[in-house]
């Protein structure tokens, strides 16, 4: 009882037929190595490579998908030690935020956070059985004895994990010193960037003009224009290229696009100078700066990745109180046939342009975003995204995108997470599901065997390397 | 040929392990007692606990899910008997009327209401076989028997239901006296309300003004503004709560919340009181009022229900003749993200606020409600409602909000009926698609077997009375 | 390798139960003849009954299928042989076309396209292995050899392949010619006609002055006023109902619908024939002439079609080399409780007047056209539609709508297509499906078995020719 259960055909079809074959399609991929395309791992945690502190630390602080379902239960920020902004005192004692933790953990029954958080115990951890009150200062402890090891630390994790390349996003004004440090040392990790340039994107927000100032001074451009800003923009693409990035990555509200002519840009651009931008002008300007990164892609090769359809911080009380990134970023309907026209009719017939779209409206995977993807040479799905990125969310994407995208419009697996130590697990849980997936379509005679495994191998390795120029 | 066929595993997967799973789960939670926390059924029919008049009287007039489907099909809803308002020649002979409702039962082929009926036809009334063209007065003059006898009557088959607690809904003007008289009678059934005001709130409709005076007549309060208004409401509240409810439910076309001042919401008031309101006033005072009610229940401490997103009454012809609830309410686009937020930012973190919400947009499982739930502490999510409760409706819902909201931020089962018979058969179907639902995920390793056998236990029976406060 | 495999039991759930009910199911339907109620194979192939020219002309470039697939992976559809209307060059050898085919078919994993083809190359050409670079040559001089035989001349396939009736559709000012030929001939074979006035509605059009010009010639009508343009399309409509026809289709991007008056409609007609309409006019104009094409079919009896929510002609590049249906038909999400309401209530209690309704917007199966099917007498659901005419778009329609519109407010199949040869193979696929899904539900003890085989047969046959009058 309590016991973690790591089954061989675990996540599988119950079948028997369709689980021998989703077996043995896992077993020819189980052990590639792992690319991770994009992602948010600090790059320090490498570049330092020091011990990880403790258990609360590594696993819970930084992991709003935990927090958060503790926080819909009633369980206070403050006392899982999520450091507020406002002052507020927080618990301090991470072995008192251990303990809530296991104590609340049957929360996360039928959730990803269980499937990954159970092969992280297992397999990183050797822990048998799941927290709960009881066990919980045992696994305590015995994570935090683990951690000062020598082959826990960050760089012997990362080798252990088989990560060929990991890709971590960083704001435009960042000096990546971390990557360069890691490109420095002895030590033969890939760890690359992509270009995130949303803080200086929003124009309406209230830390817009400090972002701008931090660009300039990276750039070493003035910024007092619109030409000026695209050339800071420019500039500092070509940097994050020099220093090993292949793409570049937005978040935007809508994925609305629309060309306005350089002076349109520019009056908009004075406004927001001036303190004086409103939420209609951010709606034009980021619709604006969408076609102009696609142009800047069409010229530079960094591929264009746009995560659409997220209100952030939808619950005032927790931003004012702990920030962004707590757990209320709610998804919106949102459309991208008519949105992304303008874009994709100026860029979508170039084969110099790679564009990778996500989404947190599963309704457009097969209304929208497959026939899109299903015709213009341009754009490729990426694979379903932070709430969706789930045995089920996988599933419904495959059997909702695959009919009409066909397989080689989509790019394979991104992690897309925080939490390093949960990077395998989550590349494991969508081998699997792929696998299972193929197999179900092999058993129904929808594919071959043979080609079901060369689709396997092109979806856990290929198609990533390949959609990402890695 | 035609048998009823309640099969020990109907409803479950056919893969033996998945179906020996979920004849293990169902049968530890098959037997446990119903609680109905939301529905429909008339209290006076327990109270006044008369024998049930005929066959066509309790199956078919009272039932919008049977009588509009064979209007789709072409059969008159006067050749059902169906309450004409206008003056229309009816049928009243409930024979005619139960030979159409038997010839036509093929139509309901594959539906909820099919199995449901099977349920009631051989478990309450031990009919073996479908009705048809050829036995339909053997089961008419079968059932008409035995409703005759003593066991029955409402009150004996509540009992035998193994009905814990039913909760009907009563408007806001409501005297309860039918739940007075069963709380004063010698019979143990508990029976209570729901405070419903939504005939209050729609200031644009004609009935407004009449509704106003009944409510005022009722709360003994001179109703002349908005403030006279709310404290009629907070009188009414206050009645329900003594006499026995925990919740309040209001269905809305929009789940649209927005605070206005107190004047500028007595304003609209003094507009409706002159009947010069129009669909814009109607549709802020709704926002504001949503506001106020989630306030009053972070006050007094009943439950807050919201069912939104469907068009009421949308075929003219029909509503002209026959008045609303004749299955012509047809759910439309219904967005919770941005229409819920200024409630939650108000009453969401309050943990002393308890907010559960209902839809009949399956788009917004996984991309609105279940990231909300999975986030505010005071809100949770209601079943599958009207067209949704139903085997690929249930299914739906769990496989697309679980694996972001988990289980707990739902709150099992409502059965939403006017059917009083069909309360079990509806009750034995949950569990039954919740069974197989843990059960495949037992067999794909995702949960284990004990922990099923508590989730599901707290799906049938837990979660309702913890989060009804029954 | 590479062998095509048709195996018995394809598109079946893998569990032996249900595979056997549905191998029960399916035999009992796998020969009945076909009825396809719509479609767009062009008629003159049967009239003239001329030998196919070549693989490549026969398989490829009329199927936008196919092309859109290769044009998404960055194969031009200049080297496809896609008649350019703006004089580029485009590739001439049927047989260089034939080998990109070929050297590309992997593409075509998973999708419905693969499923056709197999069927084709393997039931009509008996061919044994899927195409690829090496057997490119082999395949195509096979095919080739086989199309100057008699038995491969169109006639004789549409014979073989057991067809009762097929239906085209042409624009209203069609002749019918070919239609007419057919008629005289010798020929037993039954193809009649569709009135589809789409050219004729699109005020907006630039083309729309010369449609109008050629529906005056057609009806011996002048058109100089809305009076004259209803008066034609009556003509018109009667002239194709003496000619066999029992329906109608219009496709729109929304299914708005309002009625206006005479005058209002007048007005905006001479402004289009001004050349001065604008978008507002050409959408309030649809939406009032879909009211009038419902008074039509209310008057004349044919069985009115809407195929709402696709936006054509995506890309305007594609659009301008190539002229429409280059496979850049994008879907948008489409409303349809409210922009049906003013249709429904003043056609669609009326039981003379039948109206099928088709989407591209899956979220509605379950939110809105299941519910206004399974209400309204009228409203019947077509089937899933274009890229929803696979196996998982046939699956979530049936998954979503039966519970609530059941088995007899849809109308059975329509293959929808320009590619003859494709005919028996889509609705091969489909009696497979629908054969798998009625299986399931056995299984599940939700039909019985011989319910699940009366609904299977009306699937099948008998409710399109009810449907559709044939």
């Amino acid at each position: 009882m309590g016991k973690i259960n790591l089954n061989d055909d675990r996540f599988f079809e119950p079948d028997l037929d369709t689980r021998s074959v989703a077996r043995e399609l896992y077993n020819e991929v189980k052990s590639l190595p792992i690319i991770s395309p994009h992602g948010h791992v600090d790059p320090e945690i490498l570049s330092k490579n020091k011990n990880f502190s403790n258990p609360a630390e590594l696993l819970i602080i930084p992991d709003h998908y935990i927090f958060r379902m503790f926080y819909s239960q009633g369980i206070s920020l403050e006392s899982l030690g999520i450091l507020s902004i406002d002052g507020t005192y927080i618990e301090k004692d991470p072995r008192d935020i251990w303990k809530i933790f296991c104590k609340n953990y049957f929360l996360f029954s039928g959730t990803p956070t269980k499937m990954w958080l159970s092969y992280v115990f297992k397999e990183v951890f050797g822990i048998d059985e799941h927290p709960n009150e009881n066990n919980a200062m045992v696994i305590y402890d015995h994570i935090q004895k683990l951690l000062l090891e020598e082959r826990f630390r960050p760089r012997s994790i990362f080798d252990k994990f088989n990560i060929e390349t990991l890709c971590t996003t960083e704001s435009a004004d960042d000096q990546l010193v971390h990557h360069r440090a890691i490109k420095e040392s002895s030590w033969q990790g890939n760890v690359i960037t992509a270009f995130r340039p949303d803080s200086v994107m929003n124009i309406e927000s209230k830390d817009w003009l400090n972002e701008i100032g931090k660009l300039s001074k990276a750039s070493k451009i003035t910024i007092d224009s619109y030409k000026s800003f695209i050339s800071a923009i420019e500039d500092r693409r070509q940097f994050f290229k020099e220093m090993g990035a292949t793409s570049t990555d937005q978040g935007v509200e809508t994925p609305f696009t629309q060309r306005i002519s350089d002076q349109q840009a520019d009056e908009i651009f004075q406004r927001a100078l001036q303190g004086e931008s409103n939420k209609n002008d951010q709606r034009i300007f980021i619709g604006h700066m969408l076609m102009e990164m696609a142009r800047m892609s069409t010229d530079d090769g960094l591929i264009m990745q746009i995560h659409a359809g997220s209100l952030r911080n939808h619950n005032d009380v927790i931003f004012r109180k702990f920030g962004p990134d707590k757990g209320a970023d709610i998804p919106l309907t949102t459309e991208y046939t008519k949105n992304l026209r303008p874009l994709l009719n100026e860029f979508g017939n170039n084969c110099d342009f790679s564009l990778i779209i996500f989404t947190l409206d599963e309704s457009v995977y097969s209304r929208e975003l497959a026939p899109l993807a299903g015709h213009y040479p341009s754009m490729k799905l990426g694979p379903p995204w932070w709430f969706h990125d789930s045995i089920e969310g996988m599933k419904r994407f495959r059997k909702r995108a695959t009919e009409t995208a066909g397989i080689y419009n989509t790019v394979g697996f991104n992690d897309d997470t925080r939490a390093f130590l949960s990077i395998p697990a989550r590349h494991d849980l969508c081998r699997r599901v792929d696998s299972n997936f193929l197999a179900e379509q092999v058993v129904r005679h929808v594919l071959d065997m043979d080609e079901a495994v060369k689709i396997n191998h092109d979806l856990a390795y290929n198609l990533v390397k390949k959609s990402y120029k890695l």
